[in-house]
């Protein structure tokens, strides 16, 4: 059954989702090298055929995903109205999704068609509309949201979502977002599949009970 | 050279230091007993003679400690003055510390002298004072900081930490004390020691840089 993922979202041991100052330079903020040190360890380990539970995750977070949701700072660094169309994206021309990707967003601005099968689409609706659209062209494969806080946070406030799959940095970043803050109680509903280390992080995979 | 140590405290993933509604028959309050799994489960492998950094934690807690600092939240469960002096602490006669034990309270009552040379000592100084005095009944020993999440934050927040080691439990509970929370960036001056899975936690170990 199609499924609603959170994918390898990293927090730092304080909390945040992202480090503070987020900017053009730093899409992560200050700090995020630190932060995804794991998926950089993961990657190299990778690239060696060697595997563990984070070389694992690398491949979940595009196993079997058919659309993905992002808040509009995960898509650049821009706020408030689009200046003009010449942002693309933090990832090139081929960014790594390759299928239908919203980005919301309160400011209108056309579907962009990338390489590789990503479109971005802008979106203003409600994210439960928005989760029914990309529930539509994932078309029986799952959803991910893939961030940052602010949109995963959202999304578990509303109970929209089954799996998360987080890592836990062994940094403090001292500002930033939060996605467990303002959620009432929607983590109840979820069970610790499970807790392990891996280098650089603790990957705890959260299921909906 | 004598620390100043927070030693085995236990946060949820959401980040806080203990349960929501603290209270008489629950006195690290709701899902407690989740929270610290990890103990339980250490003290079951010392008893059968096993160890594992957990179990190692078990003795780091006592191992050269010469005095306690608590919050009044975790000598008992009344708020305000004391009803009475007949509250001699949740451990009984013979309570854990063994040595001079300070409760930050508002509220003046006389020393309570336990058995096993624990004395319990009530005091509206300064948690800077409160150290001092610490410092010197421990005679070159290490002074812990035992919690709650309140007094480990108004120590970190002075900068009076040297040492903490923390577990990171599998469970939200989605209300309580965070002790990160309003701190600035005292955290940047610890570096991560070590971040390891032992069961139902993860041991974080965090020391001034």
């Amino acid at each position: 059954m199609s499924k609603v993922r959170v994918a390898n979202f990293t927090v730092s041991l304080d909390g945040y989702g992202s480090g503070a100052n987020q900017r053009l330079d730093a899409p992560f903020g200050d700090r995020a090298g630190e932060l995804h040190e794991w998926m950089e360890l993961a990657m190299a380990a990778r690239e060696k055929g060697l595997t563990d539970p984070a070389v694992e995750q690398l491949d979940r977070f595009k196993d079997g995903v058919g659309a993905t949701i992002m808040g509009r700072n995960m898509f650049g660094p821009e706020r408030g109205e689009w200046a003009d169309e010449s942002w693309r994206g933090w990832w090139g021309e081929n960014p790594p999704y390759h299928h239908d990707t919203f980005v919301l967003t309160h400011h209108a601005r056309p579907s962009l068609k990338m390489e590789g099968g990503t479109t971005f689409h802008f979106t203003s609706d409600p994210i439960e509309v928005v989760l029914e659209r990309a529930r539509e062209v994932a078309d029986g494969k799952d959803v991910v949201i893939a961030g940052g806080a602010s949109t995963v946070r959202q999304y578990l406030r509303a109970g929209l979502i089954d799996e998360v799959d987080m890592f836990i940095a062994p940094v403090f970043t001292g500002a930033g977002e939060r996605p467990f803050d303002d959620i009432g109680d929607a983590m109840a509903e979820f069970t610790v599949e499970s807790m392990v280390g891996v280098p650089k992080a603790t990957l705890v995979k959260l299921r909906r009970a």
